[in-house]
């Protein structure tokens, strides 16, 4: 849709204000001119983006990574996923995290989509990966993060994101995209 | 996954501490104890929840609403959504954004699924619904919001899905959810 114009429906940045710098989220308040002349204040949440990857086994399992989230405060189930650092391309962070999260290194990566998860008021954008020709490679963890990788078929999945086992919307996405493509 | 209890991957929170607060937004920066006795510190970005909601007519095709988002500098097409209003219930909020987005009201609303968008840093939570009896019924608009409302087939939508004209995670969930249910 980028390339696209509706005048009529556009918004223009005026002046930006950092509003808190944390160590993951960043927010600045802008005041923007509104397609009626008006003006309005946007919040933003800046976030550098993400990738997911859906890991498949030689046997066609998935590897999902089980956490607990404090925001949400509760267990999830989750594709391996993470923030894209400074200089890294979306294939290398995915290999990165997938390596960190499930011990596991791919040797196919194959890129499915691409999405944005709150374009309300957060930037973030996710790239999300296919992997396969997984082989056994442990990397060292975050040292604040808790998580253990799960082994499902896709039948469990898909079962799991239809009862709201699973609630993350980048797993659900990974998982009904791989249904309907498979 | 919230009954279920995995001591060895739990976070509990200390303290906290508010770090802005924005007319959409509010971050807080709380303090956690790790499984592993540590503490670390955790940026979260509160959000009262949301709905969004797949509109039918009754000849089959679906509502999407048009606007220009500005964190992501992109125009959008998206599933109506709001976010919840104090006080209102979920089923509310999905009425009143419809009548707001769109210009029509539902005679029935059903809940399809519940999800997360973003359960590293923010709390919420969107409930997804499917509309159909539609019926025109004109609302007043948010006075900053300029959107417009768009009618296409399913299988349109999909293919702005597959091709990534479509970007927002809640109305692919949304699309995907319908078309494997249908």
């Amino acid at each position: 849709m980028t390339t696209e114009e509706y005048t009529h429906l556009r918004e223009r940045g005026l002046t930006q204000e950092a509003a808190f710098r944390g160590q993951l989220v960043k927010v600045r308040v802008d005041t923007v001119a509104l397609p009626n002349g008006e003006t309005a204040q946007r919040e933003i949440v800046e976030h550098p983006g993400a990738v997911a990857v859906v890991p498949i086994t030689a046997d066609g399992r998935i590897l999902l990574v089980r956490q607990f989230r404090y925001p949400i405060n509760q267990f999830t189930l989750e594709l391996p996923a993470g923030k894209l650092e400074l200089g890294e391309k979306p294939e290398e962070t995915c290999l990165r995290e997938l390596a960190e999260e499930t011990g596991f290194t791919a040797s196919n990566l194959e890129r499915l989509t691409e999405f944005v998860v709150t374009p309300g008021y957060s930037t973030e954008r996710i790239t999300l990966f296919k992997a396969t020709g997984l082989a056994s490679s442990p990397a060292p963890r975050d040292p604040d993060e808790f998580i253990e990788s799960v082994e499902v078929t896709v039948e469990e999945a898909l079962a799991m994101v239809r009862d709201g086992r699973i609630v993350d919307a980048k797993t659900i996405i990974g998982l009904l995209w791989l249904e309907r493509n498979s």
